[in-house]
């Protein structure tokens, strides 16, 4: 396999670090290797396969030669980055929310639509990561008995919003086991031994951003578009990992043993479903795995075509910086750079 | 109204505390209060509407005069003290699951079923705590369009474990704050910045305990045999109050506004719904209030019949000692105490 050029924007941040130490882990083939960060970072170096690389200012000359612009950094600013490093030739992987949508950029997540990388033009995207990690679990189950429609309440992890508040949520638990008052910065309420039915802003319907992305991208990512889905999503006080209860109604009915072989039997998924033996998944103990982990897969008691069952993962890792990275591995393996140039 | 003879059980647990207080704050008409506990808190001495009453151990004996017997203890140890007490003349409000879906015990929120009460012989419970919450919200909507199916998956403080659990909690986020590991005792698994998805024995069917409360409670307050509840009953990091993400489907279509106007109007229930000023039901908010509050009220995505809804109340609150209180408050007021003894 060539090796790539590769260009990182948002080196410093909670995903930018996850992935480069998942490029490392993969040995990903790297030739070059530049990361850029806010102008705060700009300078400091970063230890990246056992050498050191400086961060450097986010120029428009930086990704020249790049074959893959990884951006994680807020929708505002990739919505200026991504068409500039795109020009620039690079093959862009963004992980914000700006591209997900539009008809031309793939969101992909390669253990479940690959194929639909082949029709990039310059920019894909990598999927909301509580997103990911649903349909990781539920697109095995889909292929086998159509889904209609999917209720998904989230446990969010705060390392999703970033640094800043896995930050916050340490000083704040600290604070008020003092006998303090929490002082709220990143989130609009306290978030130590609280949780916050709100997690990016309110739209007309009255669902948040996040909520609806579970359903425009999981309808995008399975080719599924009539696919119901209704979502609250919530901020909890855990640094790592997002947990899902979700119920989910097929056309026809499935066993939970059925699913669990389904599930079992899909590339990155992992069933931990022992209840008598307290086994399930737990969102610390994913913290830093790869997998999505599915348990307490049950027959939903409300509807004879459904199940409940309950999804944890990494959001960092599955859920952003190691999808990102497949994505990559899948455009080489498929020899896919040179259609950014089309 | 005449005043009552209370022997309370459970006097310094977490819901025994609350249950004295709340007495306190509504001036419940007492003449002699008596306070039980387990054996290693006899002797203790709880301040009490400015008197210091002395706990005494769960005896036989301790009924015989009394009006009420308010019981919370665990399941096993009510299934064995509820008959006594009944049989020593106390029309008993027990706190446990242990005879709520007996058919001759009626289960009551008073805002919602109080006339059940009048068919009582000698033995009544109060709910769940995350059915009371749950109810509250869904009765006065379930009056004006008939409700189907619930899906519901809660973020349960650690408070209606007891005041174990709350020690835990705190002792677990400290170490960890401080570098350490976790060692469960209470819980099966860490608690600190972690959830759980586990609350009570797992069943054959694969749901909790817990979660099964949510469809049988449910059906026997709200009269309504048929509706279908599905339950996923997580316990968080949070020291106090339930909160609740609940997709409700009716038999006809209801509008967000029309329903923040009928639960605007129904005792005990305050709607907090204006998301544009990051205003919605919080649980470190709701801690020490009595009413249950709901907010994030829209249009389901997924069901044209359906709303979506966020609910939060203290637990050990409504969801408990208050709830108790006001059984005895409706018991006092229909003047049903001398049914007991039918």
């Amino acid at each position: 396999m060539r090796k790539a050029n590769i260009v990182v924007v948002g080196a410093t941040g909670a995903v930018g670090q996850v992935f480069l130490s998942i490029m490392e882990e993969r040995r990903f083939p790297v030739d070059r290797l530049r990361l850029c960060a806010s102008p705060r970072s700009v300078g400091k170096r970063l230890k990246v396969n056992g050498m050191e690389v400086e961060v450097e200012a986010t120029t428009p000359e930086i990704f020249e030669g790049a074959d893959f612009a990884f951006i994680s950094v807020s929708t505002n600013i990739s919505r200026q980055l991504v068409p500039i490093a795109a020009r620039a030739g690079a093959l862009v992987i963004d992980d914000s929310s700006a591209f997900r949508l539009e008809p031309d950029v793939p969101l992909v997540v390669p253990e479940i639509n690959p194929e639909d990388l082949e029709h990039h033009r310059g920019v894909t995207a990598i999927p909301n990561c509580s997103t990911t990690q649903m349909v990781m679990a539920l697109y095995p189950l889909h292929k086998a008995s159509p889904i209609k429609r999917i209720i998904v309440d989230t446990y969010q992890a705060v390392s999703g919003t970033g640094t800043l508040a896995m930050q916050e949520l340490r000083e704040q638990s600290r604070t008020l086991l003092d006998g303090g008052t929490a002082k709220p910065s990143v989130y609009p309420h306290q978030i130590a031994f609280n949780v916050l039915p709100h997690i990016e802003p309110f739209m007309e319907d009255g669902y948040t951003r996040e909520e609806q992305k579970m359903l425009y991208e999981t309808r995008k990512i399975m080719h599924a578009p009539n696919i119901a889905v209704s979502a609250t999503c919530v901020r909890v006080p855990v640094y790592m990992c997002h947990s899902e209860a979700v119920h989910v109604e097929f056309e026809h009915p499935m066993s939970p043993e059925e699913a669990r072989e389904l599930l079992a039997a899909f590339p990155g998924v992992t069933v931990i479903d022992e209840p008598s033996a307290n086994r399930y998944p737990l969102a610390w103990q994913a913290a830093g795995k790869d997998d999505v982990f599915v348990g307490r897969i049950r027959r939903d008691s409300s509807n004879p075509n459904g199940l409940a069952m309950w999804i944890v993962s990494d959001n960092l890792r599955k859920g952003a910086a190691l999808n990102a990275i497949q994505i990559a591995e899948e455009v080489l393996k498929r020899d896919l750079l040179a259609r950014r140039r089309v």
